[in-house]
């Protein structure tokens, strides 16, 4: 049987060295645990304007559809803040998700043990957090029509449509509601229903849903801004949270910033499951680009390292080996190992990307 | 001369409660510093809607139109969860701040000192915080067309329209710089303009106000997703948070969540001034009816009583009075007394709402 195919788009910057630290951990996998994938690499957000002038290319949109996962470091920086909105290097991303049809985004937000004291969140408030974001990715007002800047009279008029038809809900509820039974078995849907007629609707579909397939999970609704006062005020309430595109960018950015270590949070895009069971899949760090500490080896690569745990757990399959590699960094954060990002208040020597690399090959 | 006119609208849960006490607040005014006010009180929300089958009377909008401030409490309950969109209680205020034309909502989020402990970030995190949002009030996805639920093929859309002409966003955008010139001079705009037009085009509004009229003040811009990390990791680098009505709706929020005191935080809702320079306003605490203490005597008057002294700084001109009243509440406060909701983990025995408004009386 062939090898499974990876596309991996390193993107910008601290994307290519965390990335590159993900390809001796997968080199690892293929080495020792008889796993191997065939990679492929490719351009993607700035790096791909800068080649091709688009963020992009349609060749690369071609393999990330055929590959059986893709996993991306990160897009952006402000040598592109002035290109136009159409080639920023954020599209790159919007077209992936969208034409993957990547409409579940699993976002969790787990606090680790070794790193609690970097919450500026107290300690028991955080202490043994661990929830999970499903945002809907590829429709609302990332998406809608129309959408543009028009005149109007003597001014111009910025327009943005937030869009969602019952199947579209239905979809990521199901999802959410099927994450949850592996987990805690509760759900919690957000939107502001209260003043939205696209909320009405999300509210109605997630509720049949739940009424009709999935009366065993407990499932509560809030409006979106009590959901983000009950995230800061006591976040350890919840296992999964159900949200849209706008809202889940924004909630989930909350969420991730609880646990006080954004260099540690990965995150799984999922699309439908084709015919042998696996869904188009697309896995990257919650982390952005970092361009401030770009090219200098200090970037923390265990985001996108767990990024790639979760496309053993939910492209192939392989829950123990992720749970192999998620221990393996539970490990090195017990031995102390830290990169610039996790210096606490009590201070140290932080490590590089490259050894952050080695001690979790050493701990595999 | 005759007395300026105050509109006061109690509306549902512990709304009545908690403006029984501004009420007191307001009569020791009149007696004892000289500021009388023509008092009127009616309904909104769902007491409106029991009494005249509409969350708002046009007899009422007619009296808020007219008095020079609007006190509101809060709207909303369990009782009127099922109405219909169009009568819900929500629906009252927001046709208030519509037809007021209230663009300009402020929203502090300060910590306490005698409160610091409250919260469930670390003490050093939110010592001393003090933010002011400013929201728009009137447009954006709150109010754009077309909005509702579609038949659409065999299935249903729901659809809201986010949307912002030129003029919105240059009013909010004054009146968020005319604030931080009486504060730390400071203002960081939050939206997507990554992702969305309308962020493109509030953008650009904002910093050409700025380049054009306020050179002086600070301006940054950020994505609202990282605005929530950055409220959540260092919130006290903020001093003015400009933003629009949903993105306000949920940075508010968790701002305000931050304080770990949300009976404690008033806001103003702000119009255009008119001919003697006052501006169309309505006042009103932050947190919500909270049914499940309402009628109990249970609830904090702090926040509503606050928006009182917000009146009276930005409707009367009253900014020495508007400190006095504040000052006795930081009085109260330091003298250790409690309501309910600030019972902190050392315990002790809460005082009740008329407790609490005898309190700040003797302060006074
Ligand atoms: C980079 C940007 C387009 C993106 C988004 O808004 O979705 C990011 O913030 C995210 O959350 O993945
Ligand atoms: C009650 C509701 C309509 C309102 C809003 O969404 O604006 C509330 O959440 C607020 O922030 O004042």
């Amino acid at each position: 049987m062939a090898n499974p195919t990876l596309l991996i788009l390193p993107g910008d910057g601290i994307g290519p060295e965390v990335m590159d630290q993900v390809k001796r951990v997968i080199d690892w996998f293929g080495d020792k645990r008889g796993l191997a994938f065939d990679v492929e690499e490719d351009l993607v957000g700035g790096a791909a304007y800068d080649a091709h002038g688009t963020p992009l290319h349609d060749d690369t949109m071609k393999k990330a559809l055929k590959a059986d996962a893709v996993l991306l470091g990160a897009v952006g920086g402000p040598k592109y803040d002035n290109l136009d909105f159409s080639v920023k290097p954020e599209r790159g991303l919007l077209r992936l998700r969208k034409e993957m049809d990547l409409y579940s985004n699993l976002r969790p937000a787990q606090c680790f043990d070794a790193l609690a004291d970097f919450s500026s969140l107290k300690k028991d408030v955080v202490a043994g957090l661990d929830i999970m974001i499903v945002r809907e990715l590829t429709s609302g007002v990332y998406f809608g029509e129309p959408r543009g800047i028009f005149e109007e009279g003597n001014e111009r008029v910025g327009i943005n449509t937030q869009r969602y038809t019952e199947g579209e809900i239905d979809r990521v509820a199901r999802s959410a509601f099927e994450l949850a039974r592996r987990r805690n078995n509760k759900v919690c849907s957000m939107e502001k229903a209260n003043v939205m007629e696209s909320g009405i609707l999300w509210r109605e579909v997630v509720q049949k849903v739940h009424d009709e397939d999935y009366p065993d999970v407990e499932l509560s609704h809030m409006y979106a801004d009590n959901g983000a006062m009950q995230l800061v005020r006591a976040p350890k309430q919840f296992d999964v949270i159900l949200t849209d595109n706008l809202f889940g960018d924004i909630l989930s950015d909350c969420a991730a910033m609880l646990t006080g270590s954004l260099g540690m949070l990965p995150s799984a895009s999922l699309g439908a499951p084709n015919a042998d069971g696996r869904p188009k899949a697309l896995y990257e760090p919650v982390h952005g680009s970092a361009p401030d500490i770009a090219g200098q080896g200090k970037a923390n690569p265990i985001a996108c390292v767990l990024s790639f745990a979760m496309a053993l757990r939910y492209s192939f399959d392989q829950g123990d080996e992720a749970t192999r590699l998620e221990q393996a960094i539970e490990k090195v954060l017990a031995d102390g190992a830290r990169t610039a990002d996790l210096m606490g208040p009590e201070g140290g020597t932080p490590i590089s990307t490259v050894e952050m690399g080695d001690a979790i090959l050493s701990a595999l």
